[in-house]
């Protein structure tokens, strides 16, 4: 997969397949809320093997119900396929 | 376990005991560096069954390798000895 960095005309573009997802400190976001702990955890572990797959990790954080997702990449200082990719397969676990 | 909001001066007691934690915004708060990603979800998740096990959760953030925690006791608006206890159970698993 290409790890070159993403123009902001290409990230426009890549942004309107991903719905859900926004721009926040230059990284891509998305915010998800779970009935509770144990479903929010069970869906970082999924995120955990998906990423540790892809060998690109993301920046989250989990309070309770809640998991907030940051991706980047760090390799190129911004945006590359591997995070919109990333992102998709996210989404694709829900 | 009690959950009532503990003083000042049972906080700066207890935390004597917990050398690696430190106050921040109120919580308790540790930083946690591993080998990589995998090193770093596998103790994710130890602390994940024992917080649940626990009903008290973390609040928390991983960057590949590392990992960030902060415990507070929102029912009290404060620390309990709650907190105190899962830290020092989150130490064990060390």
């Amino acid at each position: 997969m290409k790890t070159e960095k993403l123009t902001p005309e290409h990230i426009e573009k890549k942004l309107s397949d991903l719905t859900e997802w926004t721009l926040r400190e230059g990284k891509l976001y998305r915010s998800f809320a779970f009935e509770n702990f144990v479903e929010a955890f069970a869906f970082m572990t999924k995120v955990a093997l998906l990423a540790e797959t892809m060998d690109h990790h993301p920046e989250w954080r989990n309070v309770y119900n809640r998991v907030e997702i940051y991706l980047v990449t760090h390799d190129v200082d911004g945006l590359s396929d591997l995070d919109f990719t990333l992102a998709s397969r996210i989404d694709a676990l829900l």
